[in-house]
């Protein structure tokens, strides 16, 4: 295995494929997400779904393909989407009158579909999710971060005033960083893209970003904000109370797949995988230790705990296959499973077991005298949850640099962490709000703007790192997935 | 609304709009599945998932592109699929090398995974099911029932012996009939296809198969057992054993959103939808009645109830808009919510409700004073899902015909049937098992063959139904959808 400091890239294509995440397809940049992989989209799916249902969201779903007109009708749309467009020209043996494009996202589908069916006041707000396959023909790829077919949810709402289309985008992006938080024990920096960064027919978008271990970010979840530009393009009108035709204003807001890769990203270390206990396939491994004629004992306590763990819920398996025990240890570290029980004759006759905490140094002899096993394993995911989120808000704030005032300080910065075998990380900069300083910015350092974070989290910066002019903003600059 | 006995076909469609279940989009025979469409479909999803664990097996997700040389390494599979495939040619602005197919089904792609996968005997049972949206370019569509796109699970087993691969396609056609029984209230006849109603590719293929209101069939979910014949075109082997190379013996078996349209066809009236309880987005509805200046003290009940049949678990709306009570139960009815529980200020005085289920006759009034309102919903739920669980067996049972044993007998019976404003139903036949037989059935009557019921059901037919030649099966005749 490559570590991470080695080569990190090389190090999370081994992990994925370690930990039997994936695998690749035989079509370009297709890839397969295996049950251990997708089990992780279930348990995010889930909690998103709890989440949309207290918003009053409800889930639906919208056809695929997309007519060539649909994606002409709004023009920024078009222009961001078209180079990554898979087209569907023929069906049944025959050429199709019309081109169809496999959805990149649906707010072109769902506009149409809201122009008939927003009629009226009373058909607002119109709040709907679609959990699908989405596909953008993507040059580089790799796996879970940059796919050519991907899964995500999509939400798309409609709303009577901005004022109104402004708090479901706001409160989306706060659902986003809450489960992401939680969830994925991954923090996230919410704020505002620029406007080079926006969504294709966008007014607004908001992001949250993670923090990888290379000091990269990826982009892990998008809100946008529409005002009635969709809405204008597609004719979503309705009669308001004072018997006005008006426009809506909507919003749309998704989270992909990508997530699986940001968590493995910030949360892996050089033994494999290590994921967050909320969302691990298998949250504990019960393991049998000692010689082979003890073995009949030793299953019969192993069945026992696996009987009463898997009764309290807890996603537990057993490995009673022929390998050895440093082999399987070895093997579920790989794995990434958050919590490995070591069962043996001595600890019978002890009447404990060993506990071996994925993310921790050493294991711990837990007795089964006093405290149903149950609680202590149910306590240690709790507190490896924990670990891990606190261990990545450790992680993110050692690489984060505040005090970088030009370009040139930027270029060093970026040549004495490479020379010290250090991550560049993420540098808080002045942005004097043009395109042309974010082209310098990318041109000179690779660096991106990420985002601007909200005001009051972080000191405002007075001049463009740029130009030295005044800064409009205060950004996020990094290296981006 | 036209009824049922008029034209069956415009009540369909008439109720599924009204019941505010799909739209539809603007491309060819691709729906929309509204919330209330696919609300059903997630509580399908959710009852599959939780058996689909218990048999042990896992979900994930394979690419929806398929290369063209794929199919081609199954001959029935390319000849069976062929005409119905869409094909995407270009990408990101450049046509592709080779043309890739939106899948019809998964197979090939998941036959090419198995390939790498599969090495060991220790690598089998390998059991993976998916859960994705397929393509097969219809010439005639319906809502639900036969659309360009839709949605199903796919599952795909390999396995080291012909016993077990069998008994795992047995099993899921009996999962398959336990869970569309319990969970739809829909009575299912197992049986296998003959080979002219094979899966392409499939060695055998085994269905459950509904009887709608109108007497046709609808093919409900299959189970193919393929023995080894894609193991051979795709090269999926194991070493066994015995150190040899041997193929392994592989099954598929699927349900899609077509379950959605039998029910309908199964359980609605003139009134409207009726769904069973256990799948109805909204179980019950309550319904404030009275006069505006009572509202204050009705409206208060009515949300002291909400909160108590939320709290326990009852999915529950509010109608307390500004249309009259004879609309809203109209409505209502139209969405086939199972119970109605309307509260006036009469009801409170005595402590009552009144309590409507959607395939009762009458009104009930029932007193608050015994028993909480939970209980007595709880019970009427469980006993609506039995009463269209039976009527639509008794309904069955009146459209099933065992003595005809004619061509001519079966030509004279659809038509004294269509004289009689009836519908022709269900027959059961002798069958020589040659195609030409099925041929001419289908020739003179529409009837096609449904399945082979298994031994011991039904009375064996001792002569072919086409040419009086001895049975070799007894087989399920009719119109089918």
């Amino acid at each position: 295995m490559a570590t991470r400091k080695e080569d990190f890239s090389k190090w999370y294509i081994q992990t994925i494929q370690q930990a039997d995440l994936m695998d690749y397809s035989p079509v370009r940049g297709c890839m397969i997400f295996k049950p251990n992989g997708y089990e992780i989209w279930e348990h995010i799916q889930t909690e998103f779904n709890r989440r949309f249902k207290e918003e009053g969201i409800r889930n639906a779903y919208f056809p695929m393909l997309i007519p060539e007109s649909f994606f002409n009708k709004e023009k920024d749309h078009i222009e961001g989407f078209s180079p990554e467009l898979p087209w569907v020209t023929e069906a049944a043996g025959e050429p199709l009158e019309e081109r169809l494009a496999l959805r990149p996202t649906s707010e072109t589908m769902i506009g149409d579909a809201y122009s008939k069916w927003i009629q009226s006041y009373r058909d607002l707000p119109m709040e709907i999710n679609q959990w699908a396959n989405v596909f953008r023909w993507e040059k580089r790829t790799l796996p879970f971060l940059r796919t050519s077919e991907f899964l995500w949810q999509e939400g798309h709402t409609a709303h009577a005033t901005a004022e109104e289309a402004n708090t479901r985008t706001m409160r989306m992006l706060q659902v986003y960083k809450e489960v992401v938080e939680d969830l994925l024990a991954m923090p996230v920096f919410s704020g505002e893209k620029t406007p080079s960064e926006r969504f294709a027919g966008a007014e607004r978008t908001y992001s949250i970003e993670s923090m990888m271990q290379d000091g990269k970010a990826v982009q892990s979840g998008t809100s946008h904000y529409m005002g009635t530009k969709f809405a204008e393009a597609f004719d979503i009108t309705y009669l308001n109370k004072e018997n006005k035709h008006v426009h809506a204003f909507t919003t749309s807001w998704g989270v992909s797949t990508r997530l699986i890769g940001a968590m493995i990203m910030t949360h892996g270390d050089d033994s494999g995988l290590v994921l967050p206990p909320k969302v691990a396939p298998q949250q504990v491994v019960i393991i049998p230790v000692g010689p082979k004629k003890k073995l009949d004992v030793v299953m019969e306590k192993v069945d026992e705990l696996y009987a009463e763990l898997k009764a309290a819920g807890i996603r537990t398996v057993v490995d009673d296959s022929d390998n050895s025990p440093g082999y399987k240890f070895n093997e579920w570290e790989l794995r990434g499973v958050p919590v490995r029980i070591e069962v043996g004759p001595r600890d019978i006759e002890n009447n404990q077991v060993v506990l071996k905490a994925r993310d921790a140094d050493e294991k711990q002899f837990v007795s089964l005298a006093d405290t149903p096993l149950v609680d202590t394993v149910q306590a240690e995911l709790t507190a490896m949850q924990t670990r891990l989120f606190n261990s990545a808000v450790d992680m993110n704030a050692s690489h984060i640099y505040t005090n970088i005032n030009t370009l040139d300080e930027l270029s060093a910065h970026i040549e004495a962490q490479r020379e010290a075998g250090e991550v560049p990380g993420w540098v808080l900069a002045g942005w004097d709000g043009t395109e042309e300083s974010e082209a310098k910015i990318k041109e000179a350092t690779g660096f991106t703007t990420r985002n601007i974070p909200f005001a009051g989290q972080y000191e405002e910066k007075t001049t463009c790192i740029v130009t030295g002019a005044p800064a409009k903003h205060t950004v996020w600059l990094a290296r981006a997935y």
